[in-house]
């Protein structure tokens, strides 16, 4: 698409253009809004911006995403600290904290093993795991990267690392989606769900 | 989806999820995006929102998105000041400017009659357009607005109200797609290629 807006504007549809998921159409279509929005508005987006790269930092202690050198479960006393879950990306920590199920601590990894990407285990923040399941607190790690060739990946990795360590490692169940129809299921999560079937109680 | 982010990182999500098109889940996805990306970057971003209600304003003559009185069209000497375009939205004179088939000027109307929305002719900026073609130097207002049940019902108005002022008053054709296929156009548009058929050269 050419460069017919003037300035500014054109400015802006460029900006928006850049974000992920974003093309030329949708950042015209954006940029049309900012245009029309009431100035406040668009002030508390640009300021919310700026307050991002300003305040938020990662976690000294497990990656995760915060405003202080450490985040607010790893601050948070009432957190079961014998417990530690391994996941990708701070998203990843929402998801777990929105179930209510867990109240350990977590260790955010930055990624998943990816040869393709050129992501190895030197990339991911692994040697910063290593000495907070040595300090004698922690009884069991949670493997909860994604279900994915990747995630199994450096799954399959962190097992054979972290046995050694006297620390019990568990990997998150796989199987059918609750809600979901056995008959769409494919065969893979199928035949996860068959080997990881529990007796009733 | 529950507020599990912290402060700045929190509030950038919900600024993402106030624009047009962007759900919880891409304001989420764009928030960590502007998290890692570089300051400047972001720097760059928030500063052309801000530059744009700063320095975009409406062309006093057309309507036209402008950064002066008068937007680049209306100064060009070189425009044939003998015809206006009547379009909806600023978008509609990138549209046409891209075709490079039109070296006239332009009058933005702001919208389209849509009694449903509340929005009538006085909500339109119809008496703007009235005292240029009265000037004597036009000779033909080309109606382009949308073809659809707003748009023709613009269009339906304006010709009623032009007609009497002496300047000829035509709307875009109607037909099939350059490129379409014959069998896949709906019955109107199909229907309007027919009666708009042309002889040929």
């Amino acid at each position: 698409m050419s460069a017919v807006y003037e300035g500014a504007l054109q400015d802006l549809v460029e900006e928006f253009g850049k974000l992920p998921g974003i093309g030329p159409k949708s950042a015209q279509r954006l940029a049309f809004h900012i245009l029309q929005s009431e100035s406040a508005d668009v002030s508390a987006l640009a300021q919310a911006l700026t307050e991002v790269k300003k305040r938020v930092r990662f976690c000294d202690i497990c990656g995760n995403v915060s405003e202080e050198a450490e985040c607010t479960v790893c601050q948070d006393p009432r957190r079961d600290r014998s417990m530690i879950c391994v996941v990708e990306e701070p998203k990843d920590v929402v998801a777990i904290e929105r179930t209510r199920e867990y109240r350990g601590l977590y260790h955010v990894l930055g990624g998943a093993i990816d040869p393709m990407a050129g992501v190895g285990p030197d990339n991911l923040r692994i040697k910063e795991l290593m000495p907070r399941l040595q300090d004698g607190e922690v009884k069991e790690c949670v493997i909860a990267t994604d279900p994915n060739l990747e995630g199994e990946a450096t799954a399959t990795y962190l097992v054979r690392l972290l046995n050694s360590l006297g620390v019990t490692v568990t990997r998150l169940a796989s199987g059918l989606p609750v809600g979901g129809d056995l008959e769409y299921a494919d065969e893979v999560t199928l035949g996860r769900a068959f080997s990881g079937r529990r007796a009733m109680d």
